[in-house]
């Protein structure tokens, strides 16, 4: 049975993401698309400064964008997508899980929320449970998930399998991330070509704490954050897509190279269509994953790894994702067929 | 008085940066240039495929390229800068030494040769004294002096301010290297638009090695290598000229984010004429330095640093400096001038 | 009926998009690879430096390469794609002719050679007819056809329509060219980041001349050059892929900017399995097409053309298309299909 | 004697490079900076997010931003430099004028009003006396002066040096345009990185029809446009400053590369402090000039060419100047010195 979906902010470029993925999806069926006011009641294809190189899909381009609000959106929605700035979502989202709508979000506000599950489903989808206390403690008929930041998403799968097999103690994380991470307009040519940025505001901090809610433990009532100490660096350099991430690794167990190595390939994904065979693709030659090489594996819903080295305390590798497919627009969307999976719709 | 001084290797991307240098230097004097067998017997301007961006210095364009050997040399030559590819360096550099040449070497071979010096001077001009073993183990008139590679220069400054005040116990540092640190040739267009390479070839080794050494101590005999645990990643961006380091100090001693800047900030420059009046520039930005806008702090030989957290155990901060000027080219003058302030000539 | 054939100078990077194209080609099947002396005998995963963002396809990899001479291909292979540096093409495609095997080529020898076909099947298919006076002339058993250069292929499309409904009489164009036509060395990212470069050496004149030829009468013995005045500025920017052409032509008859984009609109492709079914896509977006957004229309195998304008004596316009694809291997692999169709295997 | 000038639109792209040549100007000196309502009240170093890649000017740095209007400047300011968005500068730029202020203006409001000058001053700065003709008609104690677009700047000298001995009859221009172009934020890094956008708006018109006035005769009354017919093409790239343009000049006189190369070499600068001994620089080898290596020949204000090549009916070669310095805020400055020297102020 096909589900009708929504997307809030669908003009954006996680928003162009969302429709490239939904409109060809097996489960869901794009009925409504909103952004802010001023392109409200304009053709999509008028709205949107489309940047994805494939054309939009025609049945889209001609749908007309409403406001973001409730009562823009059919009633026969019953799963909506979000990817909102997070001043915006804050405000909205709330609106919609009040009328009753399941909103699988990418916005970053309330992902820290203690009643709000932040989940990549092949690492801790067991937090979707934390919904019922959600819908408690709110009184909604909806609910809020959110995936987290495109750079926390990057870096826990392979922290997970380390984590599961040798205890994480010490996390410390370089990232070398594309330009697509701050939307369209958010980095101009003349900051980025021929420099690095060495500080993404509020970055840092969403992967020192996300990361944590991720690997944390749900004992049906709240998650307690795992007690690894994380510090990141975020640098923004000139790539359009991919984000890399350099990674030191201290255990409580002893592990070689190999074994961190092996521990991530095991992983597989689960029974949900966006999620891939094998969850981490492990390359062996040392000078890979690169972002243009490598960002599209498993159809930008993989995670690749590489650059095995054993350290005194643990390991260090690197760790490469689409951060627009995997990172965002295909975390919400495995989010949402999550949700459907599990009965919330 | 003037030094007449000869450049190995005066065609490639670091002997253009000599050039540039030593052309208007008060106290040197170019007197010789030499490439490989193909260039020999040219004049520099038809040898050099050059690529600054001012012209060729016109008394050095009409000079006639040599062979790299020392009979190619005029006799009154008395300091040496050489910056060859290191096989190359291995096989010539000991051979102008028993000539008696004195050699300011940027060549990567031999650095952790127990009785050559690698010197930073702002950090362990002391070190130069380790010559008076060198002579007298291999017999030379001549001396072998040589500078780190790029990346280890930009960090051991800031690591040396805090290893003076605070004991440095663990550095982790991942590395965002520009494309000139590779030579002209070193990286193709397409391997590097829209991407970056997680992993450099002996980069990683020697930041870890040459750190240790430079931060060691000399007791007239041997350099005993500092104790601190270094561990690198190395990766290469797209930007021309600049690297950028995110660095994670752990020290002994504790540490505040302001106190680990202060200092840094303290560190004055050396009474050599490339030398800086302050070593290291503090940026209170958090989002600087930044390659394009700070590479030329100085006039490419400060260096820049910025970004202070404090950590668990110690502080997070990201440093720059110019790979080719303070990183390569101007190392080598700045030990030259050592070399002749001590007497060496 | 599968035609097996052979690729010279595989590792390439059009050798490597000739992989990509011919490995899942419904009628040939890859059985000998070549390259040079260094690479025989070695597997194709180790010989090839692959830097393509797929796989390499798994059969192929595991083929033994062997060294570009005839004796090296098995004799039931019938049809050869070349794309060898043009010295070497020069040298050894006539011996694979005279040793009997037919030759699509993309190295740059020989193409304005009289009894030498160059054919885009789109525009020209019955200079293929050309073959019959090289073989009378040669002697060979096999054939040699080429296909036009990249940034001639992009151009010649369109102005054939042009030329076809209103007489071509001057043709002034300047391109846009991306790094991937020259080879992966063949542009160093300290020659092109932050840089254009003004000049391809030879480009202009191939520019000048294989466009005439292409748009040239063949009456059964001869091709008699187009007399339009064909005038070329080459420029090299940093861009992966696709060439982008800014066109000025001049027509004997009047035209309007919009009979004009009708006229190219209305051009159909081939019956042949790689010929889009338009050859030419017109964008009304002033601003299009744009090099990373456009290049790949039609599977990178259309000409995507747009901006417009009337001028004293004609109309200028924008035009591009995939280098490496509808610009070269593609070009190749069309060329190979229209030898196969009219029987010449 | 010093001349206090002040500086509207202070913290744009053009207006940080004013200010750069300001500040050591030997006849100007800063004293009043104003920008957007939004900045005015701050001291200049809050409000300008300064990107050149040398520090503030210390005493700039402190002076308090203005709003834009005669009013925010103090009475003893006696020239006015203008970089402001076009729409702005239509607006208060008259008001300026009128409160008796004489406007060296930057903006593109204006420039082919007929009783407004638009000069570059070693190509026609006879113009000036236009000045006579638009204070009678406008009743303007003060004065307003333009200089051209920055792509227009950069072709029409050497296109004058052409003019002037061979008689232009047609002009194509094809432009790769820097990104400082627009502004800091005009061109987003996800529009621009490995691509290239083939059209600017209202560029196109801008050269071609500013290029006729700046090489048309003033007769004591108006400005008579050159005739010759110029066509233009313009294109964004990836670069940071340095617009380089392919041009082919048809002349009425026969003319050799050597002939035209001739002519260009022949124009010397004039007696202001901001125009170089020789206005445009003869490079000969074929890839020259380049952005990035020739962008700041002169100091920023010279003109580099190079690539000529006979064609029919005159010759093609290439120019290319420094976008934001001739071709913008160094053109102003230019003219405010020409307005200095003829006793406008």
């Amino acid at each position: 049975m096909t589900v009708r979906v929504g997307i809030l902010g669908a003009t954006g470029a996680v928003g162009q993401r969302l429709i490239q993925l939904l409109d060809p999806h097996p489960d869901f069926e794009i009925a409504a698309l909103t952004a802010s006011e001023a392109s409200a009641g304009s053709s999509y294809r008028e709205a949107a400064k489309w940047r994805i190189d494939a054309p939009i899909p025609e049945d889209v381009a001609d749908i007309t964008v409403g406001a973001t609000e409730p009562d823009a959106v059919p009633d026969d929605v019953s799963l909506i997508f979000s990817s909102l700035p997070s001043g915006v979502g804050a405000e909205v989202e709330p609106d919609f899980c009040e009328a009753g709508y399941v909103v699988s979000s990418n916005s970053s506000n309330g992902r820290m929320d203690e009643d709000v599950p932040l989940i990549i489903p092949e690492v801790n989808a067991d937090h979707v449970g934390l919904l019922e206390v959600q819908r408690d403690e709110r009184g909604w008929d909806g609910a809020l998930l959110k995936n987290p930041n495109c750079s926390t998403i990057t870096m826990v799968p392979p922290l997970a399998a380390l984590d599961r097999a040798f205890d994480l103690t010490d996390v410390r994380v370089s990232t070398l991330q594309a330009v697509s991470g701050a939307g369209y307009s958010g980095v101009t040519s003349m900051e980025i070509i021929d420099n690095a940025i060495p500080h993404i505001g509020g970055e840092e901090q969403k992967m020192e704490t996300e990361s944590r809610k991720l690997l944390g433990d749900f004992d049906g009532a709240e998650v307690r954050l795992n007690d690894a100490d994380v510090a990141a660096s975020c640098n923004r350099i000139p790539t359009l897509d991919g984000h890399l991430e350099n990674v030191w690794a201290d255990t409580a167990e002893d592990v070689t190279a190999a074994e961190a190595a092996d521990a991530m390939a095991d992983v597989s994904g689960v029974d949900l269509p966006s999620s891939p065979e094998r969850l981490i693709r492990v390359f062996e030659e040392p000078d890979r994953p690169q972002p243009r090489l490598d960002r599209n594996v498993d159809g930008g819903m993989g995670v690749a790894v590489g650059g095995f080295r054993e350290t005194t305390d643990g390991v260090q590798f690197n760790c490469l994702a689409h951060n627009t497919m995997r990172g965002a627009a295909g975390a919400s969307v495995l989010n949402g067929e999550l949700l459907a999976q599990r009965g919330y719709l």
